[in-house]
């Protein structure tokens, strides 16, 4: 049952949160760090199979030119207790370092374009760009003989793309990718589109909306390629969904929920422009009203604050009514590491992922909501059911492979 | 299936809680409140037939001297939005003053001791105290032409009653009481005993470990008269049951949970002496290590604050480690009125306690877990799950009503 | 050397504010509440023969039509402690009902347009109103036998007037007033201007920077009348400069300062207009540039969250270096009732204002920074140094005094 | 005018604070940090001729036996930013290293008692510790050819020590040492009464009142040694300081100011045992009435929390009253390094020390209250009026430099 090695292709893959992916399963593959914050480190889920960490290769592009190394540096120079981490793994950086390619930026906006300095800026059609992608891709499971290759989208947040009715099903979307309509696809769009089209299990873990588009969806369902998004839980809205059932679980009414995030790393910086922030905000709503039944007065604010570096804070003020009218309050501090919280969410991704696409299932992984702020097909935002979810699906597969295995023995 | 009169006969009828439940209760009755509070008015609860509020006759007794209209009104003046209220119940408290009879305070403490000014401190012995709280109850019942009276401690928190094998099952204990040995009963004992013996079922929403001892669960499960406890999960708990899963559901480890909490009404100078507070952060360290699955360094604080009268303030402090053993923080403030938060807990309490008398249940209601901080005979903590296992009970109760109309329809 | 009856003339005077003032005012005249909050209530300003507070006449204007009545109920039923207190005031409350009149909102913006119900909106050149404001204010002066009358501006944020050349000097504004240009003036230019030429001192405690444009200062200076704002300093930037100084005391470099505010009253609901916002953050911007000496990043949200009614909520961030560079933070978090903390501001405004009149004073008073998040004419923000110069100003104006009566017993 | 070496002995080397001062002037002396966090850095100070950070040479005791470059390494893991620090003078270090000797830890209590691993526990009698302290001291400045030694305190808190008799003049507190008595002196007073013998400016930054006893100022006085302290003022006090005059500055009612404190490392550890906590909450307390003139309720609590480290985290909770009696609340949270804001007060404390004494002041230095939680002869307690009479101080000595060289060149 064990996996062969595994390709992890990384979109923005010189971004905080990449480099803190690859940086920790490096030191976990050797050894350096425990498993602390990964899901799929528990023993549940140690049946599985799941790809070993060590076995992951990491590979990717980005928008920027830079190096790894220096990334890495940086984040442990700002990160307390990770200093002397990126010495020791110095060699495996390298090596990953290799294997990045420029990225494309098209059609992402302001922002992010200011970011390209990696010359492929010159206009392609969103046709050649898939094709451009497909080939990079396949060259990148080629050349490291892998069984299989994840894609995950770690790039900055895009401006929100305007739906139409072009990307609702797979038809009519071919067609108006064929015309190149700049309204039909941002870069999320051609790698999501990519990865589908060359078998890759798929995870947006931005809030871009162009990347699960209905119509990859669809391509994704027809061709069981597993994929899922959007945009990964991973503090003040994780926080949201632990608390907000408390106030169901004691019939208190929730009047208002205010939320004021400051942050300093280069998304924060990306979300300082407000056609970026529009989409990361958007995301961030959802939770209450699909937790509470109601939508209480809420605002969710990021500020960029460029001394606090990759560390978040943010401040959320719950106004709320209860018995006879009284109303009271609950306010919270979160204080965390960004890229810190991201990363192990990441690779359970990357593993369960690779499992899905083993075992067959295609679409989208509705038992995975837990990881996201905007969980495609999941209605579901509370966080006790959804983790409670996950492990029913990590219960059944087990007992689905021991019923494969007695079957087996069987003759069946 | 509609209920007659049920009695509600509250141990420390003067207190914060006590007087805003009646007050609460007369309200909602006379349609002045809403019931916003009380889980039981989901309309997951309606087809249970629980007993209405109109239909609630509240008596107790208190070891001080006071009017209930005075306490009312101190409370209406501390908390906003409630000015006004008394003066549209003030007939239907005068009816509840007469009810309330003297308390005792037997073997409770220097501090609650210090209260009484009911004089009836007079020495008795443990059974004529247990015979004289009958003969109390067994009047209110007959007086008010009660179906049945659920009796429900709300009286100050007593120092912890230690352990002691003659509490261990009902014989021994039975024996003790003869010798009427003080360390046997506080008056907490004292009356939860005389409550079972009545028929009634108790609620302990109280830390006072006196009250539901093995023994007296024991009489309770031979009697088949519900009983629950302990200590009402109200506020900073309540906040720790939500919020801890959602470090297991991330795989964060919890390095220390502090929590500090100030208030400044009767409880809260009751738990300045240290003998009492002790009983009450027994009852709230339980939470951590139970959700967790290990118990990090915790302290929990509780400071006499005079001026806040009831508004109970806590902060917590969360130090928790993540991926590559980077640790962050998550604090929060919470800010709530205590007795505005305990009351509707209360009658809800009371009804799910008819309920289940009339269904014939006995012994402790695990179901109820989700209440009390200390719930016992409840391993699950976590708040999530505790809220679905009230869903189900109500939702079994449900069919199994539906089935027996059927059955009944039937001629079975 | 008692002074007779003072006018105060409120613009604005229906809103929460003025009517917190004018409850106040009224509340301690009866000897109904007590002084807390008013500076001029040190005894170091016994001496100076301040006006009695029982010695006012409220009148003014709001560009609402409503019942002062009815907005102080409705404070005193959101304020937790003030129930009653309007009943007991109620014929006095009345009799500053007949002395309010119709104001004007010419040019205010959308945001305040929009609440204009007293249908004076018809069309008039700014001198024509100007002349009316004159006239109101004289037939209030002499309709109550006022010896003096202090106009305050109370009414929501203008959206900011753009400085241009011919608010210089007092020449070129008159000619331009002539002209009627709408870039001239807004309402509370109108306001000022007629106040000053009125011969009433004025105080502008908002943020429009309408109000004391350098002409009007001008015209003060000439005419020797007192003025003095802008923006009272109620919230968080009180804590501002109060904090900020430590940082200087300790060579801490503050690298951020982030602050967010939530409240509920008509005024947030005017900030929530971006145009109006504007002015007020501003306003509050300048305090830590100037106290710090360098400007730190620092951005000041203001939301408007219905729910809050007049509290106002802030959370401040506040991330600065240490020793060998190291990076800490403080926190806090203000939660106060805005008129609350206004109202009495604005009396010791009004008194200051008229013992300046009194003694001859003219133009700006810089003595009265410590009142105004951007105090005309001061540079000095740190809140202690500003206690002291005020209380330097009342120890000299004390010391003229004794030597003014020594003199004239001299016979000097 | 320039000073020669100057010797700093410190009690209590090995701990953090000191640790962190030795490792930041040796960092400094080396251009390897900026001065940021040291008010003697401010340019006003520049004129006065302070001994030069890389003028200072270290040395003092420790009652437990390490490694100073250990304690440096753990410090620097500890606190981003500061890896990579200790290398760039680990040769520094070490010389330090071999000027240390064993300290200590007479009737210190148990807590620090449990610390001792130097052998030295030997009984001596209190003359004969006092006679080996001034050798020692003796000794490193003959050894280093040092013009002055500065001594000061910055070992773990001590239990107080009871007032007596005996403290309060120098005669009667001789002949009480000479009889040896244990409730005459703890290991601080041993220190402080052999430096002033020693002529050495004594510093007392922790809050043991065994140090300088009444009757140790008077010698001093009598040597003309200036010392000074009790407990440097580097956190929640501080900003108390800071904040308390606010409330006066409008005047509010604080109702209640609670504090609480967590901490983590060694002195955390030993405040954990109650006798040694007493004496610094005693010390606390003593800001809020000065500044206020009254005392409000209030209670300051310091827990000890392992994981946090060197990391002081506050949370104080301000309840205060308003206008009409309405009240309200300022919370802040305090988030800073404990060593990292006490180190440079030490520094600048050596360097005003110094200063003092080559101006032949003695006895205490009221011009040092800034930096004191409990200044001797003090009675401001207001941080900014604190910060001016040290700039005043500052200016004087200044311009009587100006004048004593003018007076030196016109051959005065």
């Amino acid at each position: 049952m064990k996996s062969g090695k595994t390709g992890v292709w990384i979109i923005g893959a010189l971004g905080s949160v990449a480099t803190t992916v690859i940086t920790g399963a490096l030191a976990m593959g050797k050894q350096l760090a425990s498993t602390t914050g990964m899901i799929t480190a528990y023993p549940q889920f140690d049946p599985l199979g799941l790809v070993e960490l060590g076995d992951l290769v990491f590979g990717g592009c980005d928008v920027r030119r830079g190096s790894l190394m220096d990334e890495a540096q940086m984040i442990c120079r700002q990160t307390p207790g990770l200093q002397g981490l990126v010495e020791d793994i110095a060699t495996e950086l390298a090596m990953v370092q290799e294997q990045l390619t420029p990225g494309t930026g098209t059609n992402c906006g302001a922002a992010i374009e200011g970011m390209i300095n990696t010359g492929n800026g010159r206009a392609k059609t969103a046709r050649e760009e898939i094709d451009a992608v497909r080939r990079t891709i396949a060259g990148f499971r080629n050349r490291n003989d892998l069984e299989r290759v994840v894609v995950i989208n770690l790039a900055s947040t895009e401006p929100p793309l305007a739906p139409a009715s072009c990307h609702d099903d797979l038809e009519t979307f071919e067609v108006a990718l064929d015309r190149d309509d700049p309204q039909v696809a941002r870069a999320s769009t051609v790698y999501a589109y990519a990865a589908v089209q060359e078998d890759c299990p798929y995870i947006n873990f931005t809030p871009s909306n162009g990347a699960l588009l209905p119509a990859i969806i669809q391509l994704a369902d027809q061709q069981k390629i597993p994929v899922m998004g959007n945009d990964g839980k991973t503090g003040e809205t994780l926080v949201k969904s632990a608390l907000a059932p408390m106030f169901t679980a004691r019939n208190l009414e929730v009047l208002s929920w205010e939320g004021f995030n400051i942050l300093g790393n280069r998304d924060g910086e990306i979300l300082d422009h407000p056609e970026n922030r529009e989409a990361k905000i958007h995301s961030k709503d959802q939770v209450l009203a699909r937790v509470l039944g109601y939508a209480p007065h809420s605002k969710v604010r990021i500020d960029y604050v460029p001394s606090l570096g990759d560390r978040k804070t943010a401040w959320d003020f719950i106004h709320f009514r209860g018995f006879l009218g009284v109303d009271m309050s609950l306010q919270f501090v979160w204080q965390g590491y960004d890229s810190i919280l991201a990363a192990p969410l990441v690779l359970d991704l990357v593993r369960l992922a690779e499992l899905a696409a083993r075992n067959g299932e295609g679409g989208l992984m509705p038992h995975l909501g837990l990881f996201f702020k905007s969980p495609l097909g999941v209605t579901e935002h509370r966080l006790a059911q959804q983790f409670e979810i996950l492990l029913a699906y990590a219960k059944r597969i087990r007992e689905d492979g021991v019923r494969l295995k007695v079957m087996n023995k069987k003759g069946v």
